[in-house]
């Protein structure tokens, strides 16, 4: 398998749900002679050595990226300006550096300020993952048939970008280059505002009087622990996001608000035509994602029936 | 067996998802001497004929109603009427007369007008579903270790109460007796303003210009998929819920929007405190509703993972 080398050294700076998962898939297809792995929180490098998911593990994030010819950044996004800063001085000159921050046009701002001028500097984002954090979570399946969206910077070379790209895909994704202002206001459609939303609906039955929280809690079946999920994602993490892609995710708020406000009054008027004009509309979107092979098929997703049979 | 049987004949109103799993389950657990079913469809009601899914099938309600110890009406909300008039002269005295519709207090003043007194009639609402229609989708284990919600009317009774929270004891859930209208509370928030937030955000992504559809599909699996899921369910259904929990539903959404205009505003503040304790906060509701037993602890909701190998 010596010919699937893609990158002699890869270094990955963060080995949470994300990075442990890009290690996994890497080992899996033997993409790298050496894999570095640096994380900040000891317990988790430490974990991430036992899974032997690398070659070396670096507390100090130099170490891991010295000599690196790929460096991914796998960290909420807000850490990014320290750790580029760190890395910067020990950087290869040809170096590519890419990150999957779920957020890409401040996160370009920011890196491209502190990184060398001799690196090729690519960012990324997979858009695949679970609520779980962590490197005992990661899977090398994670990233196989989803999508991974590259927002190359204009001074990136088409070489590096290549590079980058056959790399994904032989850890099982689809390639789509975009500009990072267009990715920021699709995912804040696909992605940002449904946490906001989910986020802000477990709050609110949380916090009611007039129903018990042993109440939302078994009564949850109908539809609302769906949302848990994602609200179970990770608040670091999330906070980033939000701080990060501010405008692209008021304008969808405010996109969904004005929708939010004719349904309520369609409610209030007890306007059926409306509701079912709508509620059949939506209908159509979950087929076209089933057929894309984005979403299963199978009915409640999938989830186990009984719950007490499938704990971890 | 025969020490099972709980009602010399049942009939079932409507045999779509919920009224044919209600039939698997009787007919598993061997609850009754016959199992009588109509539909209004003509296709549901071969199509239950050809599953077994009875003992005899009806087009006319009142043949099936006819000398049956209960009746369950298992058609969406708004058929109450019409069919609690058809039925009515036809059922038996002492007969039970429940429902599994997901609205109750207005579901209750409409079936009361129009049911003799010589019945008992006791509103019910399974919390269990998935987002399919129809016969072929029921299963016999939808109702495990679920709850189902019985909102006996005064008169009532309590032996009547008794008799039906056994049988759904004995298809698997677990009964919880209620008030109508605390019902259509707190099912307000578990489950139908989640709906209405679900469908709403589908539509808003459907709807924009900035963003094309197929973006909006390739990039789902960063969290808007989920909420496609429930903005699947049955349009007539879903409208009928809306039309009869007004006040509940408005009042929940409310409240939401109240939250949802605090979390607005911490995002354009740029307030990372209140984001992040509202999204720590958040991760302990599904904590709860897994140990409750009521959700799946798999990560992804045990979501397959290779989309095109889990098609039907
Ligand atoms: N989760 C998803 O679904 C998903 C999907 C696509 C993209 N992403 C992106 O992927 C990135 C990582 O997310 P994740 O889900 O993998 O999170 P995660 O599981 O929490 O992993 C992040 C790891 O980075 C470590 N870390 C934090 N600050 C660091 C620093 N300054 N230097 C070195 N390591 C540091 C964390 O340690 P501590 O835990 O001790 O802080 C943790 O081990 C984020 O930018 C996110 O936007 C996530
Ligand atoms: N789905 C859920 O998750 C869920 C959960 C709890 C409670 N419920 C409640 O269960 C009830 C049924 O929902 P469902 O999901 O089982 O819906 P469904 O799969 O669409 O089944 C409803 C069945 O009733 C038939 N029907 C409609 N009008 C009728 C009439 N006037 N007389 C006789 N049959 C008629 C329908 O035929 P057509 O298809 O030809 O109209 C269909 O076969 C609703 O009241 C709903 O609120 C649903």
């Amino acid at each position: 398998m010596a010919d699937a080398i893609m990158f002699d050294r890869i270094a990955l700076i963060g080995i949470g749900l994300i990075g442990s998962s890009i290690a996994r898939a890497i080992l899996r297809a033997d993409l790298t002679r050496e894999l570095a792995i640096s994380d900040a929180s000891p317990q988790h490098l430490s974990e991430a050595e036992k899974l032997e998911l690398g070659h070396s593990f670096h507390h100090d994030p130099v170490e891991a990226v010295q000599d690196a010819d790929l460096v991914i950044l796998c960290t909420p996004v807000g850490t990014y300006r320290t750790i580029g800063e760190q890395i910067a001085p020990a950087l290869k000159a040809g170096a590519i550096v890419s990150d999957v921050g779920s957020v890409k046009e401040h996160v370009v701002d920011t890196l491209q300020d502190v990184l060398p001028a001799h690196v090729d500097f690519i960012p990324g984002h997979p858009i695949s993952g679970t609520e779980k954090s962590g490197p005992r979570h990661g899977f090398a399946e994670l990233f196989d048939n989803r999508f991974c969206i590259l927002t190359p910077t204009e001074d990136a070379s088409q070489q590096a970008v290549d590079r980058l790209k056959a790399l994904w895909e032989a850890i099982g994704s689809e390639v789509e280059i975009m500009d990072a202002k267009h990715h920021d206001l699709v995912l804040a459609i696909t992605s940002h505002v449904p946490h906001l939303i989910a986020y802000n609906i477990v709050g609110t039955a949380d916090d009611l009087e007039s129903v018990t929280k042993s109440e939302v809690i078994k009564f949850s079946a109908g539809g609302f622990r769906d949302f848990t999920r994602i609200a179970a994602s990770d608040p670091i993490m999330w906070r980033d996001v939000f701080l990060n892609n501010r405008d692209a995710v008021l304008e969808m708020l405010g996109r969904f608000l004005e929708d939010l406000s004719m349904l309520q009054r369609a409610v209030r008027d007890s306007d059926g035509e409306m509701l079912e004009s709508l509620f059949t509309r939506t209908r159509n979107i979950r087929r076209s994602i089933i057929d894309a092979g984005q979403e299963t098929d199978a009915p409640d997703f999938g989830r186990q029936h009984h719950a007490e049979t499938d704990s971890e």
